[in-house]
């Protein structure tokens, strides 16, 4: 790339080189101050922040380097896909504890996967040392008209795309079998722990079809459509047995598997699911409704507890 | 803030919440998936991330919780003062271990200090448990002409704004003195390490004066001379009893102390120092000058060795 400026010398840098000469031209603009974004015209920024960090997220045993790296990406692309916007880039603030150093190029690989599938470029990063491994992914994109949660409104109907319930019984499985490689004891649900795949071109045709509102599944179907009512004041009534499980996966499981980053939303009007399902070959059932009232969730009549869902502060 | 999206329930989100109120106006369009940013028509976009670890960037005796909060946004805002931008926001991850969460409060109030005094609000964050703490900043700005590491050319002028050495004696005096108090074994010099100011407007300032290139000294003085000179091919002598020092700091501390962010620039034509120490309260000093040859950097003709500088990856 012309336009780069060659960085200067010492193992950090030599470290970052190895990792642009693994991305090639998927790394751009990285070695100024700053990364300099165009941002298309008539668009809004949409920017996020989300950290994947040692022993919190994940057990090493559980991932391979590489799938390590993609995941943290994808798992912060997939706040984009939740506001309907196309990927500008993604910065990547790295802490790799000496133990780890030997790693750091199947991570790169891995962040270059992810990024390579969306379309979307590295546009800088930093490197730290540190006594654990983290990965801060901060993702750039753009929308002219971003979907919010702010904006479900009551007569709506509830959609979800893919199957859920495979991470939590894939880490079921990994926290009671040890090591994951595939075909192990992560069972056939561990891809979808390992490899998460952010919607964002299944948001954009949503919003195009006029989706009101969306959020993605990280903390739990039940835990992210209480977000949803409460940031749009509305009350949301849940099937529970519409609700879309993997194989193998019970309706509980299903409704509280968090990391799935599987997209909840909502439509004033019906959207062609067997459309959805035949350009994307993944699922999109209706589940719910949306109506005026307390704001909260109901499953089959039943009002959701304020615990449901993954919280990193309550151990 | 009307546009704000209410929050879900969780210890997590009772902990955003609780910085969310500390920040009050200061911060911005946090609760959704991700945060809508209005870039000014015509401006590019500027990002960049910063990481602040326990251990590897501080230790805990040496600041307060809010300096640190201070300390790790300030310093990730000097990159946008590097390429004369003006800030849009900033995006917070932080990892917080059970042994600071008592902090958090007073980590949020540094945050708070950080982007009240440069006038940009706090767009978003994330919050993970862990076993160190630390911050990562993201900083968004925007500019129409950003000022670049690859743009000195022969025959410009070197200038470097403020005064250097402090933060390496602050943090020599603190290494052999314990607890670093306002007052304290840090010395007079402790200011310059615990509060640090990114140097936003200055920059834009001399950008709009022909300015031809810029970098923050975050690596030390000669380091970082040394990625200006390699970014824009071109050697760059230095006059090293030029190089401004803080009362009771060596030319040579002045020269190699790192995180000082304060900023060298080029220019084509001379820039006039005294007006710029009139407006900014801070001196502006010429230290050297740029020609064609072969990249690098010379202190009074002596080639500066490639191992100028602090590297958190060669301990």
């Amino acid at each position: 790339m012309t336009d780069e400026a060659p960085l200067g010398p010492g193992a950090e840098f030599d470290m970052i080189r190895a990792m642009l000469e693994r991305w090639g031209p998927r790394a751009n603009g990285v070695g100024d101050d700053a990364a300099i974004v165009h941002v298309p015209r008539g668009d809004v920024l949409l920017a996020s922040v989300d950290t994947a960090v040692e022993t919190q997220h994940f057990r090493r045993e559980w991932l391979t380097p590489r799938e390590l790296g993609y995941r943290a990406v994808a798992a912060a692309l997939s706040d984009l896909a939740a506001m309907a916007a196309r990927p500008l880039g993604v910065l990547v603030a790295m802490t790799v504890p000496d133990a780890w150093l030997g790693d750091v190029a199947g991570i790169a690989d891995g962040i270059g996967e992810a990024v390579a599938a969306v379309r979307t470029p590295v546009l800088g990063g930093n490197l730290s040392a540190g006594g654990e491994l983290s990965i801060t992914t901060t993702v750039l994109g753009s929308a002219f008209a971003p979907l919010r949660r702010t904006t479900a409104r009551a007569g709506d109907i509830v959609y979800v795309t893919g199957s859920l319930g495979g991470v939590a019984e894939a880490l079921r499985r990994l926290e009671h079998g040890g090591r994951g490689e595939p075909g192990g004891p992560g069972g056939p649900q561990r891809e979808r722990f390992a490899h998460p795949t952010p919607r964002l071109a299944e948001a954009r045709w949503l919003a195009e079809r006029g989706a009101t509102a969306a959020i993605d599944i990280s903390d739990g179907l039940l835990a992210d459509v209480r977000h949803l009512a409460a940031a749009s004041r509305v009350a949301i009534a849940i099937d529970g047995a519409a609700v879309p499980c993997m194989p193998g996966v019970s309706h509980e499981t299903a409704q509280h598997s968090g990391e799935e980053y599987e997209l909840v939303v909502t439509a004033s009007a019906p959207i062609d699911v067997k459309e959805f399902a035949r350009l994307f070959g993944l699922p999109l059932t209706e589940i719910g409704t949306v109506s005026a009232g307390e704001p909260g969730v109901t499953v089959d009549g039943q009002r959701v507890a304020a615990s449901a869902g993954y919280d990193h502060f309550s151990r």
